[in-house]
């Protein structure tokens, strides 16, 4: 009984809960809305805090959270802030290498692919003329680029590997929203 | 003295050191190249860590930090995780609700504008037929839309804060980053 319990647990996830849940996905469509969320409070200069637990999953506000975090956002000095936390653009990277690494997980969960090791590495250019102001023209206000390199092992051919992370990257909400961009809403109150 | 210091400190931004900064970059435009990095370890499952500390600037590599951080990102119950921490998508609207706020602070202080306070709320719809694999005719991976309010005070009319909001988005880093996507390059390394 306990051997097929952790059959069923590949990469540190539960392939039979996995497949459930595609399955569940199949039979009532709708419970696959979510709506993920953030609210953030400005500290002072380049320092800013976020708060995050509440989502919408399944046709409800999620329970299952009891508590939830702070991230701290800030600048280097040469970027006029005090090292209050990693800047925006470094969460960026974050949130793209964690998006990547966790569809490609799964997805070599999904195919009996069991992994050994997957690190990544990533970086940005961006040139703040634009962001600045001083020169709109000729750039953008964005990263340039980014480059992300990933290196994997596990139990499958070479190929078989590069295949994953290549699925990976295919699945990734935050690939294909950093890569492919997404209309955004802003309203503004002024209190 | 001391008043004069202090009169160039506005929001909490050195407004003195700012405008040297863009004159800096106005004689000498090549200091105006940054490369951003995060590396990225999986642990198992849905966790996976990054650290964030090192950086290119003004044509060199930046030795103004001397630590860096480390960020744990997870996934909730219903998306197979334990809730290790934040999960990337919320981490894409952490990065774009701080990169809002830093620009428009910074914009207001540029602009002589005092704030009392700045706060936002984000929500993002992301329909996971398209990331799961189960519906990508009809879905795509990514958010489908961000909706982001700002709530904004300070001592000048409230058609000024609304131009200092809509200013700061568009100098924001990462609001043009994901409003309008980036190319991403993904190299595979198997060990």
């Amino acid at each position: 009984m306990t051997e097929t319990v952790n059959d069923t647990i590949r990469n540190g996830v539960d392939t039979a809960t996995m497949f459930a849940t595609l399955d569940a996905i199949k039979a009532q469509p709708e419970i696959a809305a979510f709506k993920f969320r953030a609210t953030n409070t400005w500290i002072g200069g380049s320092h800013n805090r976020s708060s995050i637990k509440s989502f919408y999953a399944a046709c409800a506000e999620d329970t299952s959270r009891t508590e939830g975090w702070t991230l701290d956002a800030g600048e280097p000095a040469i970027l006029l802030g005090a090292d209050e936390g990693p800047n925006p653009a470094e969460y960026l990277l974050h949130a793209l290498a964690a998006c990547v690494t966790t569809s490609l997980v799964y997805s070599a969960a999904a195919r009996g692919v069991r992994l050994t090791s997957v690190s990544s590495t990533l970086e940005g250019d961006l040139d703040v003329q634009g962001a600045m102001g001083v020169n709109t023209e000729d750039y953008r206000n964005g990263f340039e680029r980014i480059r992300m390199t990933v290196t994997i092992s596990g139990d499958a051919p070479p190929e078989k590997l590069r295949q994953v992370v290549e699925r990976g990257r295919d699945r990734s909400v935050v690939f294909d929203s950093v890569m492919h961009g997404v209309p955004i809403e802003l309203d503004v109150v002024t209190a």
